[in-house]
């Protein structure tokens, strides 16, 4: 047994750069307590779907399923060159399969989802980890934590990343903002950006405001 | 497919109180940082181990490995009478379970570990949740966040429980103290009990700071 032999589990283990994403339903735990329980598991089966669709396109290896909170690797078990890129392109197309998402909820006259998205890129160990019966591939270190405060630093449709993912992420990212924030545990302040969109191969852009404004007849003289 | 169909799913959904107990070890993700990749996932590997035969051996539920940190139900997917007092028990088994994952620790030369425990009990939805290709029996609701946040005051060595655990856990628990806290999220403070044992059929004490004074030798005359 892994008592008697622990070393014998040679699960490895290995010091890798990696990209994470991870998203949540901003204020659905508060929701979940004001819906009957079906339709709690319901509704997260059908975004849940809808997401693992668009992170599987995107070549995004999903770690974990927490509630409403997805964690996405890009990067581990296989690493590409375009890990930091892909992991934008994938966060734009999960905002916009939240279009279908609340078409969705409107039919079933349930409120809207908001969907909140942090990337960071930097070292993680990752490997098997676990206990002998129950082994997954999982990943451990500061940058998992760190991107979950940027996550948490989004509202409701927004991205938001590092500058290690934006520096990394090739051209043609378009950013809404940036500001500085102080995590904790993160010794000094650090620069997170708002995404817009991303050109190039993917052209893939977030709905704004602005565009949302209808254009008003001209007045009559 | 789920998106053609997603009521064709019918994965269910229950609201269910149940007792949440997670766990980590304090400052682990900044050990991990510091040594070998192979080291964090062997050392990982080990704890975890002895942690899941604790946790099966007072029928608890791993919900989820995340890095060090272990989520487990008591109370779900099977209702017992005695969740919350098994959980306590099931806390302090795994505590005094460090002592053997230290043995080894210092037989490897490696800096000992310290784990922290929160426990809570509320009301969630439990079901299988997740997309079409990946599900599992996950659980949702504001009382998940409430565990979190109260295994985050702990230092090392250390069980805090809610008050709602501690009424429904019956008698002889060892109290060491209790404070007030204000977790985010929270609307007023609550009251959370520092564990020290539990009597009765487990009669299972932590061992205190107290008990490991040496004796003095009478001083010679």
């Amino acid at each position: 047994t892994l008592l008697e032999n622990p070393e014998g589990l040679k699960m490895g283990g290995e010091r890798r750069k990696i990209t994470i994403l991870t998203s949540d339903l901003r204020g659905f735990t508060a929701l979940s307590e004001r819906l009957p329980p079906e339709e709690v598991v319901k509704i997260l089966n059908f975004y849940l779907g809808y997401m693992a669709d668009t992170i599987t396109a995107y070549q995004g290896t999903i770690d974990e399923f927490m509630g409403d909170g997805i964690l996405v690797l890009f990067g581990a078990p296989t690493v590409r060159e375009d890990d930091p890129r892909r992991a934008i392109a994938c966060a734009i197309a999960m905002q916009q399969a939240m279009t279908p998402v609340n078409e969705k909820m409107e039919e079933w006259g349930l409120p809207l989802l908001e969907m909140g998205i942090g990337i960071n890129t930097g070292e993680v160990v990752v490997g098997n980890i676990g206990s002998e019966k129950r082994t997954k591939y999982g990943i451990v270190g500061s940058q998992v934590n760190l991107t979950y405060r940027i996550e948490g630093y989004t509202i409701g449709g927004q991205i938001l990343v590092s500058e290690t993912t934006l520096q990394a992420a090739g051209d043609e990212i378009k950013i809404n903002g940036q500001k500085e924030v102080s995590p904790k545990g993160v010794k000094k302040p650090i620069t997170i950006y708002d995404i817009g969109g991303i050109g190039g191969e993917y052209n893939l852009f977030l709905e704004t405001n602005e565009e949302e404004f209808v254009v008003l007849p001209e007045p009559l003289p």
